[in-house]
């Protein structure tokens, strides 16, 4: 079976999933499009032999011959479609975020609880890395025994000197620790923090840059996450957990060693796309695959929520200084049955 | 546009490439395949929706419907279902061997040759894997200068104490390392030794194991190639190219560090499935990229013909103890174009 | 010329120095010693033909053959036998810390300065450690830009379930990193923080181990220090220097690395004798090599003052749960110039 | 105790040896020298307060005050001071070679063992490095079973275009693994054999340049070396073993990682003193332990002349092409017993 996908915005994000489901992946095909920008619509189409261009998303969503949405329109969009896609009963993966807001990210969760099926994927990527999941696995082993302390640190090479802001660095880069260690400890933040070192004078005058965002797990197992956005070098993502008996990091070699000029050395990535390209393809082949089999595997709805949430917290923690409280919901039991 | 593809053998190689089509790859679908054991054949179809079992090889070759060949059947009968494949004018994937002697080898260059159109690719994965890629470049790009020498090994955990002889440390281990290192420098190898060290007692009492292979390439560069059939640790391929201003090596690292009881430690493969998985995927998956586009990339049956004759020339070194010479028929103009 | 050392306290500490005067460094001997305990005084001295045993520390510094004093007694009893050895005008190696208050670390000070001659060096040992000095290098050569963050960890693999206190944590293991940092920034802490992680299972009921201690530099670099005393695999000293333009971490591999049952490994120290024998090795020769040219080059008594100062901060803000400052006196010239 | 030593000869090495003596090692004190040079002699002496120059070693030798002696001298001077130090009844440190024929080399160790007593040791300092014992215990612990390969590359960064010969690759640097692999097998090397691939254009006209020399082990163990004196990126010395249950080979870790443009390097070692300083220390103060303690533990006559005769071996392989045979004469009971 091909899983036919209708795509609502076609932009860079969205251009590089019908890529992907064109030329990488088994099992699906983009059968329609949509974007707000009906020009770049059409554009994208006219490469695409068969593909419908629809006027609007809710258009997309009613197409007969779409099977599945993917949504990679601007977030604030994000909601209406997630939503629409509930109510015509087709499973739907939204690019991150969920939502803009806690209340619409609550108002999906109520629609999908409502709608008796999980059918709402979000897209957090990080599950699907192979280093994020052989430190699970190692993690679920228990090799290491129960996990005290995890170390972070998200390092962009550099970020443009306006329009990034110190907000950004929460809600776009610390937001991917945010759902990786909801995961990997299958547990809720319960609180947030925020310290801030020394400025980088090769960041924005606006910029806090880098920042540490602090996160506390229900059981207390306490996250430091170093965001550095402008940290020149390349595209660095670190990670280790210490547990009672022993550690698991996310490792540092690459391809191949070279030898030279005095040198032993290896490449650091340039940016997410050659870290986290493989990612970014198993994450959206499982989708396809949970959707063919009617299944439901991904981040959820209610990780959307979540995640929101945090990331609200520590921007309130970035606000008074002060470590800040997250607040959530009961956790509906529609979303712990395995699926 | 979907390439259609007949796969002539579906024992565990080809079901392994009818599970790659099928379920992770883009733009290619298995609609007929046959089997010399006819029940498993019906078996296999059994499983795929719309495939058809053919009787032969040659009837599946002749099936309209059947737009690409891949060979997966038992070595002696490449040499037929390649020629049959030329002969229809349809792409051909054949597993290595190309074919079991020089002579069965230089037909079908001979046959393809006259077709006037590259049609055949053979098996030789390691050219896709990311690791090896990375050292071409690295090597191409010119940093480490003029190669001269390369370290390999090639260890494997056991194999089964009867039926692996020490000739298949050659056809079936060492040839990877030999078409590996004929496209790394890109250039022939023109002569070959062996060297005996001390046996394992873990290798079977007619098994000289490990083996170490030696290959001189045309411009001067030694490789040496431990090849270890019963190294028990894990599966194990390391390469280190020595060049004039540096060296470049396969990477060592895993995906995840772990610090327990005294060490730290990193994961070695299990086996080449787990080592290589991703290299078999690109192969295939750029195979069906170039049928699509009806032009030609791979490993060309030129190279399955030279790999086969310098194999040839190790199997004599190891009878006689000698340097063996590797002697190679002139290579036509038709395999040195760009395609 | 051999440098003519008396020793003062001749427990573990201060027999491993002898051993290392006599044994492994050029240039000094032990004449002299004296204990509290006076029968292990004597048994010490037995072993070591012509060593005289004083009564009292006192009596040592007063003795004529005595060229320099190292003081390893018990640590209130520092300020006394590091005070004796200025008034007398000899050059005295004192175990930290150098006093146990931040009143008696001033009065050494005090007469220090009295004295017009740098005579004291502490025995901070990080700073003779290669990889710290390498560490240094790095940083001082400009090439990782101006630093910002550093994240340090140090695990014990265990302490004894009673007798080690959360305050130990911080006055006998990060005090080490309290002077690290002072040294490789070159710069005073001005404040500190503690935070709480999970606690782990193997700790003694009292211990909140692990322990982050925060320290903020006056320039604005963040420094996070993990400290695990029970972290069960090993000890393990980390640290990584996050610049403007790069990072430089302590490297992490071992001797040999070895490959066994599906693992690559490399051993992680078994305690700190083995992480830093060099170190103390080199501390000591350093300062015999200083003591013979009749100069200073070690951690001054100034050091001593500023690590009990910020030690005493981060206990403050352990008790409160707050930010706590740093309040030095401000620092005589007579330490900032180079001898 | 101080052990008095004697040198014979201070160029280069013995002015490193003396320093070593006085400013870096325990128990040792420089007491007398001598050099072919008397004006080096006497220029060395002076900066040495209360050191003897004699007008030839074996006055040297001779002198009262003298309890043992080191030789730095030119290779072809070694035997007659080794034999007039054994005449004498004194130790003797032999720097390499031991002497520079298998016959000068016998003619010691008949004396030595005439003289009933262990007087000399060979400067062969890989022994004592680190890393090489490291392996050395790994091996010996059992854990990676009976060693079947070793891969061994001797790298420096280059050497002065004339005046190195194709032979000093052998007797100056493959002559440092031909000890090592003695020492770590525990077993003599039975023959020999050379290969010779691509030269790199660095180095100078007659130097076969890099060269890879093979040794094999009276057990059939095979170890390759590859010698490269003109590698261009620094000083690099490489070793693993491989046995039946795993592998055990040399770090490749530096003290500190940098991160920077896009790169995550180590340090390469600049040159052999930058590798092996701690080495030389070692080893030295192993000896004046030994001397002290009336013992003998390092590298003795026989494994002088078994190293000589193995290097003898190796250059018969370079000029004939062939593998080369090792004769040795019957190891003396003599050198077999612990001392």
């Amino acid at each position: 079976m091909t899983v036919r996908v209708g795509v609502i915005g076609v932009g860079m994000i969205g251009q590089d999933h019908i890529r992907r489901l064109m030329q990488v992946l088994a099992g699906g095909a983009v059968v329609a499009v949509t974007d707000v920008d009906s020009a770049r619509a059409e554009s994208v189409a006219a490469g695409l032999p068969g593909v419908r261009v629809h006027p609007t998303g809710q258009d997309l969503i009613g197409d007969g011959d779409v099977d599945a949405v993917l949504v990679a329109s601007w977030g604030p969009t994000h909601e209406e479609y997630v939503i629409g896609s509930i109510e015509a009963g087709k499973p739907v993966f939204c690019e991150k975020p969920l939502a803009t807001t806690r209340e619409a990210c609550l108002r999906i969760v109520d629609a999908e609880v409502a709608s008796g099926r999980r059918l709402v994927q979000v897209g957090f990527m990080r599950r699907y890395d192979a280093a994020d999941r052989a430190l699970k696995a190692t993690l679920d082993g228990g090799a290491v025994g129960a996990p005290l302390l995890m170390h972070c640190a998200h390092r962009n090479p550099s970020v443009p000197p306006y329009g990034f802001t110190t907000e950004m660095m929460v809600s776009d880069s610390a937001i991917h620790e945010i759902d990786l260690v909801r995961w990997l400890f299958d547990e809720e933040i319960v609180a947030t923090g925020i310290m801030k070192p020394r400025r980088s004078s090769k960041a924005g005058a606006e910029l806090q840059d880098p920042l540490t965002v602090l996160l506390e797990m229900a059981s207390g197992v306490l996250v430091d996450v170093e965001v550095f956005v402008n940290a020149s070098y390349g595209y660095d993502i670190r990670g280790e957990v210490v547990g009672e008996s022993g550690t698991v990091a996310l490792g540092d070699g690459g391809d191949v060693a070279v030898k030279l000029a005095g040198q032993r050395s290896g490449r650091v990535p340039a940016d997410w796309r050659e870290r986290f390209v493989r990612a970014y393809d198993v994450e959206l082949q499982e989708w396809l695959d949970a959707v063919a089999a009617g299944t439901s595997t991904g981040p959820s709805a209610w990780d959307g929520y979540a995640a929101t949430v945090a990331a609200d917290s520590c921007l309130e923690a970035l606000q008074t200084g002060n470590r800040a409280a997250v607040s959530l919901r009961e956790r509906p039991d529609f979303y712990t049955k395995t699926q």
